[in-house]
């Protein structure tokens, strides 16, 4: 089994593969989000992980843009609790820290924390786990970087400080892309992706196929319908499966009032305690 | 009159300013959407102008945020037609050009255009107008930025190549706050922000309050409520003013369901052949 992830190895998408596929699988770091996609699509690996929101930072929207433009499966989902490590080289005390390096994002998740380190210069880099090769490779006993613990082991460094993050309501959502679709066994959610006439209601409308048939909805993200300014993509996650005759007949209700509708795939829902 | 927008002179935001109030305004720049808001927050300026959504690129999420953690109110808004030129030191050809840089943004809105300059590296750098104040600085022939005709003005430098942007329906909307709300007289818009109970249909009966009374929603947004994973704030833009009688009525029945609700401001609405 090989899995796609966007970022360097110890990325938090590679911690979350090995979360969700067990420890046996093979990751395969790519560039972009873009490459995640190009490498599930030419098959040369069985499936890609993707975050797709961030409890804290919101929507990654390149990815929904990505899962529109391919056409590619939505098979599984995963909910990663995102903890940050202050992380240094081997044998570094904390009080010998004046910078601090990592993705804009970590940074802005630790902003308090880093707030009572006193001196320290704080400098955004493309990546939270290329911060921690960053610091490895120039040999800067005065720099830390912020990543994940299993970065901090996969270049040898020390952890100088754990759970680092403001808030520890930090997780984020991946989805599991395929070439392939999968029809879920067990309790199920299902993502669409659809858009409207440019008319007053709607969006009411479209709602109201779901809500009057007792459909939870549990995301909905709208993108921009390129050229065509002002109108949108809605992007909707609801509880169930498209094979449950429910949800089959909602689709085919909206197929009424949609211009467009595709179904992203149905998955078995991933359940974590928050 | 003093108007703060991000960026540096000559950047889209201070072109929008101008277009807004006319020339005769003082544009004061500021380093991020933050300082713009502190700025119009301590009275350093009158009001401020801030992009909120792109039509190819999707929301600027910061300016949803920045909107419910200050006081501040909606009162007007600005379409503006993002047009790209590309911009040399005087006296260079285009034929010379071995690097192109601008902003991440700019630069994947010229992208097919690139793709057709052969032989030319393309740099990512922090802002539009910044660039060009790079290449004046390095004087660098064989390098071009991505700008505004304004930002090439302003440096006295060449337009290159004009209108190079992929799609001709490139606009930005722009919302202008103050200190103070403003009662709009002709046709208006309004902006509001909800949050919901998380229980199934909420959305549902919280947008049928505006269909039942035929008002129509322009946009709608959904942003992450810190600390309460996968609940949102609901950002929406209708037709109409909070004090019509109409948008009154849906305004009270939509506070019967929301466990939080503020009005950020009615406006005169600026329309735009597009």
């Amino acid at each position: 089994m090989k899995v796609a992830f966007q970022g360097e190895h110890g990325a938090y998408s590679e911690v979350a593969v090995f979360e969700h596929f067990g420890e046996g699988v093979e990751a395969l770091p790519c560039e972009s989000f873009d490459d995640v996609f190009a490498a599930v699509s030419d098959e040369q690996c069985d499936c890609g992980l993707v975050p797709i929101e961030n409890s804290l930072a919101g929507s990654i929207h390149r990815n929904y843009d990505l899962l529109l433009h391919n056409r590619l499966h939505v098979i599984g989902e995963h909910y990663l609790r995102v903890s940050h490590c202050l992380i240094g080289l081997p044998g570094v005390r904390l009080d010998e820290i004046r910078r601090v390096i990592s993705h804009p994002q970590a940074l802005a998740q630790c902003e308090q924390y880093l707030r009572r380190l006193p001196g320290v210069r704080v400098d955004p880099v493309y990546d939270t786990a290329g911060s921690v090769k960053l610091v490895r490779e120039a040999g800067d006993r005065t720099t830390a970087a912020i990543a994940s613990q299993r970065a901090a082991q996969l270049y040898a460094m020390d952890v100088l400080d754990e759970k680092i993050e403001d808030s520890s309501s930090n997780f984020t959502r991946f989805l599991k892309i395929a070439c392939q679709p999968q029809q879920p066994q067990d309790e199920a959610k299902t993502s669409i992706v659809f858009a409207l006439k440019n008319q007053p209601g709607a969006l009411f409308r479209a709602l109201s196929v779901f809500a009057l048939r007792d459909i939870d909805l549990t995301k909905m993200e709208s993108r921009p319908l390129t050229g065509r300014p002002w109108e949108y993509f809605f992007y909707i996650d609801l509880l169930g499966s498209s094979g449950d005759q429910n949800v089959h007949n909602a689709l085919d209700n909206l197929e009424e009032y949609a211009t467009f509708l595709r179904v992203l795939g149905s998955y078995p829902r991933h359940r974590r305690d928050m």
